[in-house]
């Protein structure tokens, strides 16, 4: 994919030679550590850190505090009580630090399903590039080829930004240098399910957590593959849709054109719901969507185009709206991701599943949108219910669906010029060396308006990870190269920010 | 479900004695022979003869070729070549016999989703009723309680008709009884993927095959578990759409809104296939269409009530259309039997599936139901093709479908007023001691058209098991009182048969 010449950077890039020995040095000391740093990953990934796996949310984050404490962190487990997996808590105070910066990022990965992956989600695997083959990655000697991947879940999405945190303070460590801001870490364990526990743990341990900025280590790099800054992401809400035909699968020879298809019923419903252009077409839902200003999509228009390449790439005529990538992105968005009726057999089935996940934008909220699809489904002559019907209400509905929200929180937009903003870009512009990325809103859904509301602080976005990761789908994946540039970045942030 | 009063019946019930005399001789000897019967049934269930399985077929072929052999038939088997299983044939010619009668059924069973299943779809188990506790019936003492079923699949389909056909053949040896007509037994085994070889076998054995009439037992009984003849069937047409969204799985954040949806033009799909009321919407489909005639629309009317009482048992508000559950198999039919897309995580599927399972009706072909559905689907802007598309043909469409037809043959509607079908009505009214249910088309397939066009003899329907039998889904089952009925059924037609 070609670089750009043009970038939406928002403040000058000269860089003091002070920066330049940063990266010099870091970059030294990385080279001489990339199996362990790999070897870091790899053990992480090996965790089943996932919802479905407590256990396995558990042993990530007892191994996450023992590798604050052995690096002099005051570290520790804040919960919100049983059954919720804990958020890792570490601070150091830097001496003579005026600033305190909260690094975020979180340990638990999307669900699985292991049958659609090349190899265990939980066994990392090395591959050259996405689709290439294996490599034997451990019984080969560094410098390793940064094209390589290591597959496996969570690997890149969240836990690299957690191992190029730790790389990052290990190598100014080595070098003797020491950190311009006061550092914490919040590593939270339910980012992948909307995070039902956040906001307790944060309100709880407001004064443990002030600080004066917040950078959050989730989401992808831009897709020309420059280092990004991003001030915003979408909000979010799941949304599980049950459609009933009959109580049991019947013969579709026997029964079809009696019998109700909960599987046309679903198609009805995703058809109710969103346009074949991804419009939504629930009356009213664009009421609460801020206006893009100005400045975003002067912001949005200087970023790298990528969109052409990017479809080629992915192999698909016509995307499903012509305002481009980016922009698309600052709208509400409806999702359908995933669908589930009927087996190999030819029936008719008894139920159909479909998988919606809105996306919001400022100032939707996950409430709002609800009443809103409900009222609407309604209108249509929905019988919407929230808990397995009984025969009596399956008996009085013609088109009965079971809506399952599944958690969500609305989005956050902030403010692309204060004074610890332009820090923050000059900052990573230093540390890679050339003009970021700057993104008014990523796309994806991160709970950071939680940290704006409850600190009123500046929140910041500075991913690192490849955008070509299999995020939340099979076959995850951390490209070497954005891990080497990530720990470079995270370096620059600890030792070189300030305003 | 109550018995109703009215039944179509197109001859007298007059029961000569001698009718009398052998149903209760065989119903006598099958209380003798209940464990036997029954461990028969189990162990050809237990046998995977499905497609996906060639060795199970193999084996389930050859044990029914001893079966025959066992009781002085000529048995073989006759093939159409390597890959295919064979059809096995057994002929046994009755001193003084006038007419020749072919039974036809089929050995192989639908596709498993053995997950779906209760308990595994090829080790059979006796429950009590449709969803009772299992039930130890190897431990039990006979008389078995009729209301148990046992669980496996192919129980009901199709192996019901051939353990009530060898068990009834037993029953008539063992009472001294002669068959009143030479018998011919056809058993297939692809008729669960549109019998793909049967024309050919047919058409290579017809001398073989020569006979006054063949009677067909798969499908289900009439709902109201009345004793059921019917005079043909739907005939079928298989159609596997996959839809394409980028080549990889997207992150539902990042690229929702920009990147298309296969989820969501799945559900396009459906809804240019078919409106809600389940109306195909493909112009000109109904001009092949052959009408319902008074005297058809006369046997249905006079069938026994079953669709308010089934739509209760069923649990659903309201029927597809409103004519009425046989009425309404009269017309070609698109179910949708299958959706596949995305899984456990949050992303922007690569892909989606949708099966499809046309049903035909006089006059249709599924040639011209595939031409109709593609020329259709090609000026709604779809661009259809029949292989993985290359990335060339994916970037050039904005719509793009795969089909895959998966074979399919006609329906078939025969005449309900010949001699034979007159006389087998009589028949089997005489061995269920009262009157039968006489439907002009089964809703479900069976390749009977090739029967009609290439002997150009009458041929009729005489099914057994139950229409509860979860019957190409989960948890298939056959119920004792039905097989216990259909031994009775197929002694009746055998020894009792004449015009």
């Amino acid at each position: 994919m070609r670089l750009a010449l043009t970038l939406a950077v928002l403040c000058g890039l000269a860089a003091p030679a002070a920066a330049a020995d940063l990266s010099t040095q870091v970059r030294a000391w990385r080279a001489a550590h990339e199996a362990q740093v790999v070897g870091q990953l790899a053990d992480f990934a090996a965790i089943p850190s996932v919802a479905a796996d407590p256990a396995g949310l558990q042993a990530q984050a007892d191994r996450l505090q023992d590798e604050l404490k052995r690096r002099g962190f005051d570290a520790r487990q804040l919960s919100a009580g049983a059954g919720a997996p804990p958020v890792v808590f570490g601070a150091l105070a830097i001496p003579r630090a005026r600033r305190t910066v909260v690094f975020y990022a979180h340990y638990d990965g999307q669900p699985v399903t292991p049958s659609q992956w090349r190899s265990d989600p939980f066994k990392p695997v090395m591959r050259q590039g996405l689709s290439g083959p294996d490599v034997d990655w451990r019984g080969a000697k560094p410098p390793y080829d940064p094209e390589w991947r290591l597959f496996g879940r969570a690997a890149s999405d969240d836990k690299s930004p957690i191992v190029a945190f730790l790389a990052a303070f290990d190598a100014l460590q080595a070098s003797g240098r020491r950190p311009s801001v006061n550092l914490k870490v919040v590593w939270e364990g339910e980012e992948e399910r909307n995070s039902p526990h956040l906001e307790t743990i944060l309100k709880q341990n407001q004064a443990l957590l002030a600080a004066d900025l917040w950078l959050i280590g989730d989401g992808p790099l831009h897709q020309s593959r420059t280092r990004t800054i991003y001030f915003g992401a979408r909000g979010n809400a799941g949304l599980e849709a049950t459609l009933y035909g009959p109580l049991r699968a019947l013969h579709s020879g026997h029964y079809g054109n009696w019998a109700p298809n909960p599987a046309a019923l679903a198609a009805q419903l995703i058809t109710d719901l969103r346009d074949p252009q991804g419009r939504i077409r629930i009356p009213g839902f664009a009421d609460d969507v801020r206006a893009v200003t100005a400045a975003e999509r002067q912001a949005i228009a200087g970023l790298p185009p990528v969109d052409e390449a990017l479809r080629r790439e992915l192999a698909f005529g016509r995307a499903e709206s012509d305002e481009g990538l980016t922009l698309s992105t600052m709208r509400p968005a409806l999702n359908v991701t995933a669908l589930r009726a009927g087996d190999a057999g030819r029936a008719i089935p008894a139920e159909a599943m479909v998988s919606f996940d809105f996306r919001l934008v400022p100032d939707e909220t996950p409430e709002r949108v609800q009443a809103k699809t409900e009222a609407y489904l309604a209108g249509l002559g929905w019988t919407v219910v929230h808990t397995d019907p009984d025969a009596a209400v399956r008996l009085a509905s013609a088109k009965l669906v079971k809506l399952d929200w599944t958690g969500g929180y609305p989005a956050l937009r902030s403010d692309m010029t204060t004074p610890a903003a332009r820090a923050v870009v000059a900052a990573a512009s230093r540390a890679g060396g050339g003009p970021v990325a700057v993104l008014p809103m990523m796309g994806g859904s991160v709970p950071i308006h939680l940290f704006a509301d409850i600190f009123q602080v500046p929140v910041i976005g500075l991913p690192i990870v490849n955008h070509d990761n299999n995020q939340h789908a099979a076959n995850e994946n951390a490209r070497l190269q954005n891990l080497w540039d990530g720990i470079e970045t995270y370096a620059g942030l600890m030792a070189d920010l300030s305003w």
